[in-house]
């Protein structure tokens, strides 16, 4: 089997982490940020001395390519995204970046001849640090929401808008040049699990299936606020005990569902939040995925089917937003496990908890991903970690699944 | 048997109720503001009107005197305080200073010869709302905290000190003026209950034992945090999950020691507190209080015997701190008890829950609390209220018990 090169692929996860290096570790590389143009530069240098030419579209997203063989073929594009969130590691998104580029590397200086072109890709804003809402440009160009509409958004805690961060970033291309299905013909993204389960299971590869579906939810209850002191346990409608009635009712019931569903109550909101008083009103969050949208069902379900009354306080919810679970195009996946097989690599199928590019991509043309182990299953940290073996296993992975991608497509 | 006037106990009421009012009802009569300032100066016009004698101390403690009919013996004295907390209502504090007032007017206008001088006091900054802590003048008198501490103190969100605040009152006195038990030989706090027991039990007296016992706590949950999409249930370590426990045991746990002991979990933190990420760090407060020191420390047993770990999370606690139960003077506590029975009125005993001048005041001199019915159990809130013929109730009650002190002192 061919192999990328594991040297250069961990010199360049070593070389991108100077941009926005935090002391002790770590990056802040906010999206469009000094530290984010110093390593589209260097992406630059990069791409333009292994002869790839370079386009950007209206959005600033990245595209790198390199001919094949064939006239009049779809390109093959394979990227992630270079920004990161506050003090964030070194593999979030740019993993995916730096493995599409030592795949592309090995390509050209190993004069592997490919039918299609090959594109490496860089998403703007994927994380949404700085210009919320996550995965912002290829929302825009999935028509998830409108470009003026996110144009016009401001940074976080800010007054600089997204529009005019892009302006003065010199990476306004052509709309012409936005991903699309005439030009291209499928899409990899490798990426961290950011979870634990390849790391307890021993295993080297993740063969992504897709992007698990999700609810979003608050969950409220009311009670009475009432003196500490003075009111007897009987009188108390407190509503912290209340939560924390349904918190623990919520594990029990939707752990019933199924094994693999995940869900989170992980922001709580307790007023008046005095430890003399008793708490009148208390908000917390309840996030759940599973890539069967049946079972999502059955989650809300349980929340529709909570009680109207807890310890004498009130409960309602709200509904703030969901999406269904994205599948993976099923010969992309294919080509990924196959790779993985002939390389000899330890493997399970998963599907994505957390939300990627991939996801909006999966809508125009045939995606998938390939994910690497987190150490500690940590992610959007400082600490996150995966090895230079990792790392270079999941460029080898990629490397196979588009030679045979561009065999087939 | 001899009442006070129940159309001038209500007028007092309403009079008082414009400093510091609040649109919509309510006060906020802040220690030494301006509002606060306004109420001393109608309390000085109105005992100066009864042919009173004024004194303050070097704390601002108000003592307003009528002499008695015997040379040399001790005052016995009666009050509370005047400030409120931020939104607070008409009768936490005012009512103590107000009823005495009303009681030493009928004995004035009423010319009810009593042996001994009576003293309706004032005292500076019990809640504590603007300067930490509550029960501030009373703790310095009784050797608690050093004055020159407390003049120190910078009011909460601002930066005038207690001492500045003190000299601009203009209420600065002599030291030797600070009650004593010299001058003194009794003290009695009339008192809105702050809590729902009189008025549900229909009641229309509290007989005050004492200030129960208590401690305070909190306890710590630490967890890891990770991703809410990508981290399996079985591998989290949730700290917010296992707040929610101990959180439902400590109801369990302590509601099994006593009936009448309450406890509060008021307050928690939860980190970082995104509804995306599990919560690795979780802190909730406990309050817990009882008459019965026994009690109070079964519950400091619950917690030394909560186990060290909690669905993967390591649980810590800190002692904040606590207070012994105060057991008020039995002879007062009689003589209230006898008034209440002549004047036939329905009653119970009870401790007080929150903290009172009276408490300190305890260590010095016999003393002896009366609570009337709360509205719904409120206080520190704009809707705070007790009727006029609760109010007026509570002032005949500690008119007979006085003249009971005062035949038997």
């Amino acid at each position: 089997m061919i192999t990328t090169n594991l040297d250069r692929m961990d010199e360049k996860i070593k070389a991108f982490s100077k941009f926005g290096a935090l002391e002790g570790g770590g990056i802040t590389r906010l999206s469009l940020s000094e530290p984010a143009l110093e390593a589209r530069a260097e992406f630059r240098r990069r791409v333009l001395a292994l002869g790839m030419t370079l386009e950007s579209d209206d959005i600033g997203n990245i595209y790198a390519t390199y001919p094949g063989t064939e006239e009049g073929l779809p390109r093959i594009v394979m990227g992630s995204h270079m920004d990161s969130v506050r003090n964030g590691g070194n593999y979030d998104g740019i993993y995916g970046v730096l493995s599409s580029l030592e795949v592309a590397e090995t390509v050209i200086t190993e004069g592997i001849k490919l039918r299609h072109p090959i594109t490496v890709m860089v998403w703007t804003n994927e994380e949404g640090a700085r210009f919320e809402p996550a995965m912002m440009s290829s929302g825009i160009v999935m028509n998830k929401w409108t470009k003026e509409s996110m144009l016009a958004v401001a940074e976080t805690g800010g007054t600089v808008t997204f529009g005019e961060a892009l302006e003065a970033s010199g990476w306004v291309g052509d709309e012409a040049n936005r991903l699309n299905d005439r030009d291209y013909c499928a899409y990899f993204e490798p990426h961290i699990e950011q979870g634990p389960v390849l790391e307890e299971e021993g295993l080297d590869i993740g063969v992504v299936e897709g992007v698990v579906g999700m609810v979003n939810y608050d969950i409220i209850l009311e009670g009475v606020s009432s003196h500490a002191g003075t009111t007897p346990q009987s009188y108390r409608k407190d509503a912290l005990r209340a939560a924390s009635k349904i918190i623990l009712d919520l594990w029990d019931k939707l752990g019933a569902i199924a094994g693999d569903l995940v869900f989170t109550t992980g922001e709580i909101t307790c007023r008046p939040n005095i430890h003399t008083v008793v708490p009148n009103y208390v908000k917390f969050s309840l996030d759940a995925r599973h890539q069967d949208m049946d079972v999502i069902a059955k989650v809300v379900d349980v929340i529709k089917n909570l009680p109207d009354e807890v310890y004498g306080c009130r409960l309602s919810y709200e509904e703030h937003w969901g999406r269904n679970t994205i599948q993976f195009d099923g010969r992309l996946i294919g080509y990924v496990e196959g790779a993985v097989k002939d390389l000899g690599y330890s493997y399970r199928h998963m599907y994505s908890g957390a939300g990627h590019d991939a996801q909006y991509v999966s809508e125009l043309l045939p995606a998938a991903m390939i994910f690497i182990p987190s150490k500690d299953g940590l992610s959007h940290t400082v600490v996150e970690y995966s090895s230079p073996e990792q790392t270079w296993h999941g460029a080898n992975v990629l490397l196979n699944a588009l030679i045979e991608a561009d065999r087939n497509f």
